[in-house]
């Protein structure tokens, strides 16, 4: 076992699109588990857009992280060495242990990855990931069958498992993405009714009116900005908007104007509602068992990408942004 | 009795604020009516802000105001013939009988006044100026004992019920409005527990932020605009935002920039959803219990400003957008 725990710090506050100077890779002597206590070594590393956000000294859901902390993240590893009974060396565990090979964290800090599940899952379809397209769609969006739901950043880690549970659920399925490629994968392998690629039409709007010919009736957002005011403008009666996730904004230097069609909502006798997944927590096994049986009838497909190398991470976390990777993105920390 | 009807009718579609030429008032026949219908002598026209969204010719909750046709709007009257056995000459009754000095209805068009009830009190704290207020506040806004409800338009016909239905419930009351005689009576005649005098304030979200140290639990919007975008940044955990109106924007000839700050409701989990009081027919009776109780207990006040002459009218309705009247405008049609 090495004696040394590469980390990626928070180094400065980002302006715009992170850069290479925002970061800071390291190695610490690992910190040795006190009574209680449980080292883990990290796998995989989830990178996910919300990290973005958790970058800038600003209020939010969780405090910034501080400069100079490790930065935040969702990994999933093996256990290395225990101090507390729940959890003995090899077990599979997850949880927020940051951007560093190894972590000393509490029990209560872990949740158990049961066996057969590969960590890679565990941050995927059945981690956080799923459990935020099971949440948002079905507590907050409330699809009911025939209905039309769109999905932005369909073909996303998120968007595309909200996408074929609105499916499952019987509605009709649109998703929005940038390439042909996703827009391909979601038709033919995902089971979209429409796909509209953002990037190739002219008449944003005009695409999504001949997408959704009777309206929209649930948008789950994971972009914001000029999809989130065309979606709001097709509202139907009693549409629901999904506010997951703003990914068009994150990186903005400037405040983004809002939506300003937010009045269809008005006239629409409509909703839009935010969520964060960590208050389904009571909810989890629920969660987690619906998205395993429908993983294992072969209902929900996923891709995911894997980035080698924790010092890779930091402009990993960049192809979030370029719309260039597909599903979800992983970073392998250490070999499973 | 006269045989000539006074009507005013849509002439042209307003850009920005309604000018005379945008009506035209017209003599007409006064129109027979047929089996089942009622003949019903108008006394009173209320003005709302929602009527500058029904003269343009844009998809709404209902349908635009055909050019030519007499202005849609609610009026309380006295029936002057009936052919319907519900309906007997001298019965007060209320309805959207439009712009015009008699009108011939339907019995299902027309909703009767109860005795004792006066004909004013009946389009306002006791009409759908009452409804909406108690309707959005109580089952959109959801409001809590303890709870901080920010009211904008808080002087208004809507807003002062709002605010009031609030304190009734319970929560500290914090109303916006644009001079110091609308903020005076809010706090020493309504009871509120802190007011802002938008048009003296330098910087809103700071004074707002002083009169909500806590944030704000619900949100009743009448107004949209820089005032939405304020309230925005300071809702808390599962704040609501009711969408009631947005004074500010019915007049804009450019479309007004949409809520900058509308990510608050993911960060917070909050709600912004809009009605319409229509929805709420089935209920009608329960809010005109609840607020005729509190009209009589003297839980509930409010103020209007009657206009003389249906005439009058078309100028009349610019004063919703001045700024300048205090609580419900009614027009007075013919002596009640």
């Amino acid at each position: 076992m090495p004696h040394q725990n590469l980390q990626v710090r928070l180094a400065a506050r980002p302006v715009g699109l992170p850069k290479d100077s925002d970061f800071e890779i390291i190695e610490r002597p690992i910190d040795e588990p006190g009574d209680g206590q449980v080292l883990v070594r990290n796998v995989f590393l989830s990178l996910d857009p919300a990290m973005r956000g958790w970058m800038d000294d600003r209020k939010s859901y969780l405090p910034p992280i501080a400069l100079g902390d490790v930065m935040r993240g969702l990994t999933a590893g093996v256990v290395e060495s225990s101090h507390h009974p729940d959890f003995a060396v090899g077990d599979a565990v997850q949880g927020a242990l940051g951007w560093q090979q190894f972590a000393v964290a509490e029990a209560h800090e872990l949740t158990p990855i049961p066996e057969g599940v590969p960590l890679n899952v565990a941050l995927g379809p059945l981690g956080m990931t799923g459990l935020t397209a099971y949440f948002g769609l079905l507590d907050i969006g409330e699809p009911k069958p025939g209905e039309t739901v769109l999905i932005s950043a369909a073909a996303g880690a998120v968007g595309s498992v909200a996408g074929q549970i609105a499916r499952i659920h019987g509605c009709r399925v649109v998703g929005t993405a940038g390439s042909e490629d996703k827009c391909r994968w979601l038709i033919d392998e995902l089971g979209f009714d429409a796909v509209i690629n953002y990037k190739t039409v002219d008449d944003l709007h005009g695409a999504l009116a001949e997408a959704c010919p009777k309206g929209i009736d649930v948008y789950f957002d994971n972009v914001g900005g000029e999809m989130l005011d065309a979606a709001l403008r097709l509202l139907r009666f009693r549409g629901r908007v999904v506010l997951c996730g703003a990914i068009s904004q994150y990186n903005a230097t400037e405040p983004p104007p809002g939506p300003a069609h937010y009045l269809s909502l008005l006239v629409n006798r409509g909703r839009m509602q935010g969520f964060i997944v960590f208050d389904y927590q009571k909810r989890y096994a629920e969660g987690v068992e619906k998205l395993g049986g429908w993983l294992a009838e072969g209902k929900l497909r996923y891709r995911e990408e894997i980035v080698d190398g924790l010092e890779n991470a930091p402009r990993a976390l960049l192809r979030l942004f370029d719309g260039n990777k597909n599903g979800k993105l992983l970073v392998r920390i250490s070999q499973g």
